[in-house]
């Protein structure tokens, strides 16, 4: 069986998941972890006997690089392994123009350097993606609506988290239906920094602008947290000519393991792709999988 | 835009509605009806103006054949197209071995004629396969189970039908859970044939041994019928080292518009594969889909 050496960029909480996850998978290793700060290493939990490297020049020898970084950093951490040639695996999460340039930027620079990136793999995009295709290939005329929640986003916590002069900060997700949604953000607050100011930056953030936010001052966000999460994608559309198609779609799962399993899906996947860029939409579902092609044919087909 | 030039093979629940999802998909033609006996054209519902052609040999431009005919019969009638440089699709509904071994014979002629065979294109397979794909792509350990019904099963109607001496029948399947169905057939016979005889035959069928059957006789089946179906497919799994993953998928339809639905966007597939054979899992959801890359990616990525 030919292995997938793998790096893991980032150690937060989706790098731990991912190297759960490739632990876990009978094709895939870890060649090391990439941390600014090396010796943070061990108190970020990597575990003893995995590389540490500090550098992106470092690697050498790894297929894949599974970029579990803020989703703001994405496309320059993606540019330097691709030019490398290293192929690259992200979870980005701003969707419309914001995804449309990642693909660009990166088919370009992937096809240059013969190398592969897959981008938007987690939940949303990612997993929603291809039930959202899927439920339009089937009912092409119609309305998808895709709910979360309730639960904890890991992409507008990371936000929040990021904003100068939060301590600590928390975004959970409630779903008011059709689409719709209600974020309340627990933050807590760095000695000196004015709450109003922090509240204002957050609600005006790409990110909250659009939706209903509260945020609530809270003295120990750690006690609010719980990392599950929930998703609804349903759509009633046209098949043909008949109307009244009813496609449901649910998920209720610890949010950075499944984004990280996804991920480390993707790895698998980049290898079997051509150099550019790569939507979920754009991967075969056996690319993903682990198993021999009659295998899966016999089980899932 | 390139107009995608297809023929419908058969012209009964599946090939009429495949005829309403071409006709509402703004690049796909019908270059016209395959019937054996052409004289039935306008009897079976064929359109004014549509061509109908008896033999494989008078297609000639169309770029896909969609194969509406019963699975029996779905190898013989692939092979004589794709001979002939003619891509097809179909919803050939036998699982497991019977489904390699055709993957296997269409993949050797596909990639012999430069033709494209797109196999198993319908609800389960089709839909359930990318949704169990996905499903195992997110927690790759677990167990699914897909629950069929309440409603007409096609695939077992036809297979009900095509016993000699019943004059007209229908499957029902009604989900017990966990994967596990009971089927209710009902048959009007025709004059002269024994009902046990008959009831024996469709109980050792493989498309029915291996569930609990029971076999009705009615002196009207179409009174009973109703093409609306549900499906349900469950998974509780392990994405990397976290238990207790939860997906669930669910779907209410009109069964013969969204399988032709299907159908026609693996046409579509068909058009963007490398010659052979493809299951659902091989086919890009994108490559199924109307509509330009970019605004792919901004709607639904």
């Amino acid at each position: 069986m030919i292995m997938v050496k793998t790096v893991i960029v980032g150690y937060g909480n989706i790098g731990k998941a991912v190297y759960d996850a490739l632990s876990a998978a009978p094709d895939m290793s870890v060649a090391g972890v990439v941390l600014r700060d090396r010796e943070k290493a061990r108190e970020k939990g990597v575990p003893e006997g995995v590389p540490v490297f500090e550098d992106v020049s470092e690697p050498g020898t790894a297929d894949v690089a599974i970029l579990c970084v803020p989703s703001r950093s994405v496309p320059n951490e993606a540019v330097k392994y691709l030019a490398k040639g290293i192929h690259t695996v992200d979870s980005y999460d701003l969707h419309g123009e914001a995804m449309l340039i990642l693909y660009n930027t990166l088919d370009t620079i992937g096809k240059k350097h013969n190398s592969v990136a897959v981008i938007g793999m987690g939940l949303d995009p990612g997993v929603d993606t291809l039930i959202r295709g899927i439920f339009e290939t089937a009912a092409p005329k119609g309305i998808s609506y895709t709910n979360f929640g309730p639960g904890m986003s890991m992409g507008h916590t990371t936000v929040v988290k990021s904003i100068e002069g939060v301590k600590n900060g928390l975004s959970v997700t409630l779903p008011l239906g059709a689409g719709l949604h209600r974020r309340m953000v627990y933050v807590e607050i760095m000695d000196g920094y004015d709450f109003d100011t922090i509240s204002d930056t957050i609600k005006k953030d790409p990110y909250f602008v659009k939706d209903e936010t509260h945020v609530i001052q809270t003295n120990d966000v750690s006690a609010l947290q719980d990392v599950g999460h929930g998703m609804n994608i349903e759509r009633k559309g046209v098949s043909g000519k008949t109307d009244n198609q009813l496609f449901n779609f649910d998920m209720r799962v610890n949010n950075p393991a499944v984004t990280a399993q996804i991920m480390v899906a993707a790895a698998r996947a980049a290898m079997r792709q051509k150099p550019g860029c790569h939507t979920p939409l754009d991967i075969p579902v056996a690319d993903m999988l682990y198993g021999g092609r009659d295998d899966l044919i016999r089980r899932l087909v």
